[in-house]
């Protein structure tokens, strides 16, 4: 089973991270988490940060002459300007005095994290409780994304809506996405496509739309959210399990987008569509298409009853605008217990494409372990003997 | 921390739960948690198996004198039809001929449990992954739903739409609900107001609608889903965490209630609608009202970063028709491979009413544990005085 | 993952248990449970009790034609002297008085389960705290033990010394049983042998060395303890890991049979012995016969760096002398807090050879599971086709 | 609840180790956790090795201005002899040829591992399931310890054999330590006082031994083992319990201890002493001294039932010789199957004072999550509040 813990402060020495589980002798690269983690600083609408680091995981442990040996896979990603931090998150006790936060930001964990650690300081908070954690969280999930791709599985997302920039009419799109998905590696060619747009958006117009909401939005001093889409392709049947509450994969996959920062919604298929039709027209048919068995639609997002039904999975994540806003909500400062407006911190304006980077890399993990739970084995080739021995 | 495990097939002898964890001294009758199981039972809708049984909670263990001793709490549902299925759900070898069954419902577990453990039968599937199951899920559920409430939390639901029949005005609905979550026992009123109505809908008009939609639903061999609300209120700030990605209770949570069946989307606060709009309107900014911290919104459902931050938790889960349709879809014998009807089971015609009760159920362990993790003990006397502690 | 979880109280209705995790088409009939439970009864110095009852298992769910489906194995065993206990371990609120039990028994957990869960009845504790309890546990791990049955592995155990009864020179028996573990199905042998004598030892001079010791402590008003040996035969090299320190089996051994009760100590092969030698004469060389490395001698009990090494697997532990004794011993009555005598329940005044069985069965889940995280598969069709894989 | 892992290969650039769920507020400073590295490092009959390199571990999050946040601690403890080994562990793939190890060494996981990952180097193996790991595990447990300490928990250690040098009469020794074990700091009391001999043993005659038989050991190309004795004192009533087979906190302490590198065997208090006893000198009579319960004697090591009692935890450990040996055993060249004499590297003759330091610390985290089980909370303060509450 993998597992994995990250660590590390936004602006600390450095972020931290270990996986563990991961099968011997998968060919994985610095390049290639490099290449996720700068997927997940792109997008339009990011603030200044993302452009001063290009994130770069230094890989300690786990790995060698280019392949995992079974042991923990330890990754560190640097911040590049930790000089400038160095007084303010000095792991030393405090010598000078370094400026406390307490005035809270709605929507941020600030209030709640203040009170729940008893912290006299909300910086305290918002080192952990930051996006920026996510960037270890990519390089962790990489790994097993780099697993399941041996194992002919692919993971793709793009954005559907950036405020109330979307598709005039799903059901063009949601074609073209099926038709594309046809294919294994749909999945992977979804995303490279969307990686063309600045919001990762597969369509040219909308993305223009987006883009001029974003600008729109940073004009006003205010900030923007939207939907995205997760996409797996290549799934063998029989992921996941309907026989305890806990293994059902659908509820598993929900947590791993529920908890990314900001994300606050998950559907799996057309959910939400599907929860005001008649039956008839919410599940999948079954037919023949020559010796195969076929669905025609795939409202149910490829999981029937908690368990993979061989049809690609399509999860949608609702992202809320970004609660750090140039232009401030009213807030209290605690230590005075006065009305304030809430601070502002450099940020970004809109993220959601950079979420949907992060919505492919949460899933991984959760999908590898339960292909490890199906066809088990400690290195890719056991793994793929094991898998090819039903043929 | 509370773990609980269920067991047991639709029409076996028993289901079976376990819940390991619970606290020494918490009082606990059966009437409490057979009232939970009616609760579950009820609903405009519903097909004849509902009247048929009354569920009733056996406890075999964990329980003395009224109180749990802090030993784990076994209970047992028995199922008052086992004669008429003994015979075809034998434990025993087979030694008569009992009847295949091949022809998998869309939208079911059917098809993907067969393939996933080498089935020759899908009624090996279709007894598990059942919502039977939910039965003994929601008994081992209100146990911890108790302990919340002698600590003062309060967990409730209604049925938001059923269907094309929803509010015509969310904000109405919306800050009546407001007002009552106001109290920390606000959840429980809603839910004892929601259980006056045969759809557990709080606005008798659009209860009216549901009600005309189902019976032209059954009319037509159809189906119907809808979309429930869970409110918890009395949460203290704190519970959860945004330190690691797993333990941010709002994944959790989504976890929990997307795991109930048919249940493929969750919100938490109004995430799907915030998606589309601007930040400045999209948090909850705080004020001061006398000595108080208060917010005017609650558009983040009571979870800012993973953690409660003292407003009331809302959650919002879609639920899809039921796949059992009169009607029947098209679909595969497996055995001959040819297309065929989907076969029909006596099934319901809509289940939100008890899937919202479902709701209500299955996300008390969660906060219960997040309600240890902060505040410890092995008995309720030992909890209250660790909470009490603070003041 | 297999997972179980037991509940029961000693006197309580029934001892329940959930097993979860076993693949399907494992063939399982409540004889081949029912048989290691009456071994578990067995052994001379046995007191009343395990005459009256002989534990027979219902099994309620998981089953189906004798065979597993996939879904969570529900089992009962019900206390045939229920009706005398009914008013005493009555779930509902108390209507009459049951006298309380306030002198704990040194060597018990009645002292410290008083304290922790804060309780005025040491009959809540001693329910649970029973050996009773293992009874279910036997039942569990019986399940995971035909898994391994099914695919090679066999466990077994014997006796090695009760009180001062013990082999006289260690190293006949072990030639012995490392010329009997040779065999796949060696450990098998080994218990069957040792089901022979009435205190499972495979030497009948010692055997009868220690019945007689028995019977003295029997006469004194006092209780026995013993060293006993479970091994493990047809283990295949690489399970476990050395990566994680929680994934090292032989910690998760240790584990398993020290949380039998009475069980206080543990070694693996020779641990204690080695601990006094010189490395030259502590580990077991590799040699070549025929095609075949093999090892003359197995000191590591066949697991090296926490991995199996393919040698048998050899675990030893040390219970101690049943603390409920006739001639009670000095103890304190919570109540008054004066000094009396502990209080004597009926009880065994040996139960070595029992704890050998239950010692046979905690350890088949946890090498269960690194036998499917090695393999994979929902089936045991689907286990067996993965493991010939490699040949 | 405490979770940590760690990564890092013996020879790779760092070792790397994170710990989560550690209260906010905790004072930790990194000379803290130094010291225990340091004694890690120290001990009669040592390598080479242990004199290069004095671990330090860098702090990388987690902690600012000397205090936890409540977020997760990341360690690293860099190789300071990483520019030796670049080439032989690179991660990036192979560009000049580095020889491979095919011999494995008796005793040490390279055979088993070798088979398990389907490697082709040993190295792979040993540089992972090397007991430097065990730096790192002592610099996470560390966290634990230190907050056991805060709440008047404190752990010690020492040897009480080493060979065949080990105390001539227990019952004095044991007089002793139970003397010392009287004040809640009288663990740490017994492990300063061990820190003093270079084979932290407690008697200087028995140390004279010890190191006599070590420089004997050296001389004949041999390695020793032996075993080594953990106590806890300060510790409350009702930590563990009994009411489910994986929570008893003998079980889960067994594994910690057998979880170490090299340790074989585990006892609690006088396991295996005590079996061979007959019950009435095997428990631990009870007796009021003014008006508070004590115990005479601690034979069941302070835990009864899986819980403790209130008397120190007394826990033992054998430890096997090392298995890398200057004077070579028998083993096999895996890669030509030829008989040949197995390979040496640079290696301790004696490690056990090292390895009582190391089980030290692998108990606090269990200790620790046990103790945040019954008390609770997100800092220290409201962690001592709730203890104190009680009083």
């Amino acid at each position: 089973m993998i597992r994995y813990l990250t660590a590390g402060e936004s602006h600390g020495q450095a972020l931290v991270g270990i996986v563990e589980g991961i099968p011997a002798g998968l060919s994985i690269a610095p390049e290639y988490i490099n290449h996720q983690l700068k997927r997940r600083q792109m997008g339009y609408g990011r603030g200044g940060r993302m452009k001063i680091e290009s994130d770069e995981v230094e890989i300690l442990s786990g790995i060698r002459f280019g392949k995992t040996i079974g042991s923990p896979i330890a990754m560190l990603i640097r911040n590049k300007d930790w000089t400038n931090w160095k007084r303010q998150m000095s792991v030393l006790p405090r010598v000078e005095d370094v400026e406390k936060i307490t005035i809270p930001r709605p929507g941020h964990a600030d209030f709640a994290g203040y009170a729940k650690y008893g912290l006299d300081d909300i910086r305290n908070v918002i080192e952990r409780a930051s996006a920026r954690e996510t960037a270890m969280r990519v390089a962790c999930c990489t790994i097993a994304r780099k697993l399941l791709e041996e194992c002919g599985i692919f993971i793709g997302s793009h954005v559907l809506s950036i405020g109330t920039a979307g598709p005039a009419k799903r059901s063009a799109l949601d074609r073209r996405i099926a038709k594309l998905t046809e294919a294994s590696c749909g999945a992977y060619k979804i995303t490279e496509e969307a990686d063309l747009s600045e919001v990762r958006m597969l369509e040219p117009r909308v993305s223009a739309k987006a883009i001029a909401e974003i600008k729109r939005a940073q004009k006003n001093g205010d900030t923007l959210g939207g939907i995205f889409e997760v996409l797996v392709t290549g799934v063998p049947i029989g992921l996941g399990s309907y026989a305890q509450y806990d293994r059902k994969l659908d509820g598993q996959l929900c947590q791993a987008l529920a908890s990314i920062h900001a994300v606050k919604g998950v559907e799996i298929g057309d959910a939400f569509t599907i929860a005001s039709r008649v039956g008839s027209r919410a599940h999948d048919e079954m037919r023949m298409k020559g010796t195969d068995i076929v669905r025609t639609t795939n409202r149910a997002g490829g999981l029937e009853g908690g368990v993979t039904n061989g049809q690609p999975i399509v999860l949608r994540a609702a992202m809320k605008p970004i609660s750090t806003l140039a232009k401030p909500l009213r807030s209290i400062d605690l230590a005075t217990r006065k009305e304030v407006r809430s601070r502002y911190e450099r940020s970004d304006v809109c993220a959601v494409p950079a979420c949907s980077v992060i919505g492919e890399a949460v899933v991984a993990p959760l999908l590898a372990n339960a292909f490890l739970e199906k066809f088990g084995g400690d290195s890719v080739d056991e793994l793929r003997r094991h898998r090819e021995s039903a043929k």
